[in-house]
């Protein structure tokens, strides 16, 4: 980099809409001859049959609160653990990055899948049993769906987005709609409503609208491509998709028609005990975060960045993504990358110049059903407090100082 | 299981349809108090970090051909690994059963990206070079995209799909266009081609018309929601979307634009000499497989299943599936699960109901360009030789014997 080359970097530095005509650096040709790598990875067995991320790539998932850390004698404990956001690209959650939600500390049942029942019963015509195989034989759906814990920032001033908002995943699921079973063992006039039970003794159970449930539930064995893991429900969850994630049950085993909403743990102080006032609780966003940049990362320099975040909404597929960089007083359009699927994670990307001064970053979502993300203000003023009861959906700022590094800018 | 519980999987084996009405078995109650399992899978802060799959979950990659077997001094020995299909479900392939195809024997570079370097030379107005930050900050694009080996389907005999149609996998790709990168350089008139380049001594080069180049081709940084694998070019590759695997250079170093087709160790054995007829070989597909039931597998009884399947085709979308049952004579329509995106496997599923008699399955593609996956008579004819030349894109056949095993029907 000495004097005899220009600044390679300096096209970035002066333009955000990257069109031509910019005064663009030359390479040293010399640098068309680059060295080969002089390392290699070692193919063992088990890469060949099973591959590994690279060395350098160290994102990791985090205890979710962070000061929530596992232990030894961690087992029953609830013990939630966040996704690195911030490291995040496209839309899939790595299954090895998932947010997790248990009650067992970091234990997770080890389940042999060929011993593993799904049972139906209650007001039901025909109560039945399955097995894994008998639900590999039935008509399967793959779709993306986010889940998201409702516990999600419940503490909004803090620093990273891995810490506010890290409780979010996507996979593509694939699995038997939970409609078809229910028509397979028949529903009889009085049942209204499910039960959902999973293996954990708590927090593995859900009352569930039977509206919801013929709608769109699915019983899920696969997650992006392979088997469910076992940290998110092997060898069976069930998903809802946009309910809250403790709907989500992780190694189910029984459904349960029942003729009203009955009362479980999972309602235990989240939920307000009145059934038609919870049922609208139930449903997740509009929501958003720009993930990049976000805080506790650092802009090297002034010029062009792209920013980019998550969409999503339990109300169905998001429409639009709107980035404000002045606080919330001047909005624009972000750009949606590929398909925006009813209850996904979407990303979202706007191309932004700063001009190294102060700046706060803001992303607003409004879904195909014409809900819109709140702002801060407003939900604090609904609710008349600044502690949000369960959810909040409300915009996430980011304050980028004139160092260049990023805060979260609720304080 | 005793003589009290009739069998509870007989609407299984009694309806391909699975609507109501049918014989339908009842469970016993006491299986409503399932057990709870008496193992734990120990949640080590490793497991927190990142997560792994089942110990139940045995789905592995194998060589290709499957007596191509790596050993201790393979390094430098051409060798491939191909991804189980038979166990895959939805549309994206598992990062870590992504298909693989090297020169290295198992080895692969082990590239720090912070010593990264894209360089773009040869006819531009600019040469330029990008570090990973420098790619980071640009516009991006989030798209899945299959790849898929010219050698998939090398012996057509093969039994299983693993051995049959292995090297191909899709998955949802992160990165910046080319078409950015090469306006930034800008591109002089005489530049028609380019050549990428990745680090690997040979089968790291390839030569891309322009129009493809301009089109769709990305330079990809991410890969199904996180950095690409090592196995897959870490830390950047370049994905021609449906174009001949070997054209998506890993570990990509460098572009030099040029003024024609560069002949490169790519062009070795399985590429005419000719330019112009080369690039009518570029594109894959359209192409499809049934991956259950396949070759090895085995039906444990008559009824119901769902038939499961990809689809692919180089020149766009999947518009089409169908399905044969018969050995080709009837086709009925399958259905896509999801979106079928450009250059991407399609998922489709179809339910059938096997009577127990010998069986015939196959599917056959129609692209968004209306191009028609051809019979394996067909492209025998067309090639005069059971030896297909580089791409085989017929129909696989997969016949059901009466004992329910599935065998290839080509022999």
């Amino acid at each position: 980099m000495g004097s005899k080359r220009p600044d390679r970097r300096g096209f970035i530095k002066g333009s955000a809409a990257l069109a031509g005509g910019l005064t663009l650096a030359t390479a040293e040709p010399a640098l068309g001859q680059l060295p080969n790598p002089e390392t290699f990875i070692k193919g063992t067995d088990e890469l060949v049959a099973y591959g590994d991320r690279s060395k350098f790539v160290r994102s990791v998932r985090i205890a979710h609160p962070p000061d929530n850390r596992p232990s030894p004698d961690a087992f029953g404990k609830l013990f939630h653990i966040a996704s690195p956001l911030q490291d995040s690209v496209g839309m899939i959650t790595p299954s090895s990055l998932h947010f997790i939600g248990t009650t067992r500390g970091s234990f997770v049942p080890d389940i042999d899948p060929r011993e593993h029942r799904l049972m139906f019963h209650g007001l039901v015509d025909r109560p039945l049993v399955f097995t894994m195989e008998d639900l590999r034989r039935l008509p399967s759906v793959t779709r993306p769906h986010f889940i998201e814990c409702a516990g999600n920032r419940s503490r909004p001033q803090h620093t990273t987005v891995q810490e506010t908002h890290g409780m979010t995943s996507c996979a593509e699921w694939t699995g038997v709609l939970l409609s078809t079973l229910l028509k397979e063992t028949g529903v009889k006039d009085a049942g209204k409503w499910i039960v959902a039970e999973g293996v954990e003794e708590v927090k593995g159970a859900s009352s569930i609208p039977m509206e919801k449930a013929m709608d769109d539930c699915m019983v899920a064995y696969g997650m992006n491509g392979e088997a469910v893991r076992p940290q998110n429900g092997f060898p069976l969850r069930l998903l809802v998709p946009g309910f809250e994630g403790i709907f989500n049950s992780k190694y189910l085993r029984r459904i349960k028609v029942v003729d009203r909403y009955y009362m479980t743990y999972n309602d235990f102080g989240h939920l307000t005990r009145d059934p038609d006032t919870a049922a609208l609780g139930y449903q997740i966003g509009p929501k958003s975060v720009i993930t990049f940049p976000s805080g506790g990362q650092q802009l090297p320099e002034r010029g062009a960045y792209e920013i980019s975040g998550l969409a999503w909404s339990g109300g169905g597929a998001i429409g639009r993504v709107e980035i404000s960089t002045d606080g919330g007083r001047r909005w624009m359009d972000a750009q949606i990358q590929g398909t925006a699927h009813r209850m996904a994670h979407t990303r979202f990307t706007f191309q932004w110049n700063w001009d190294g001064n102060e700046a706060e970053l803001m992303s607003r979502s409004t879904d195909d059903i014409g809900q819109v993300q709140p702002t801060r203000a407003q939900i604090t003023e609904f609710f008349d407090s600044d502690r949000v009861p369960g959810q909040d959906n409300s915009i996430q700022p980011w304050r980028i100082a004139s160092d260049g590094s990023v805060h979260n800018a609720i304080t």
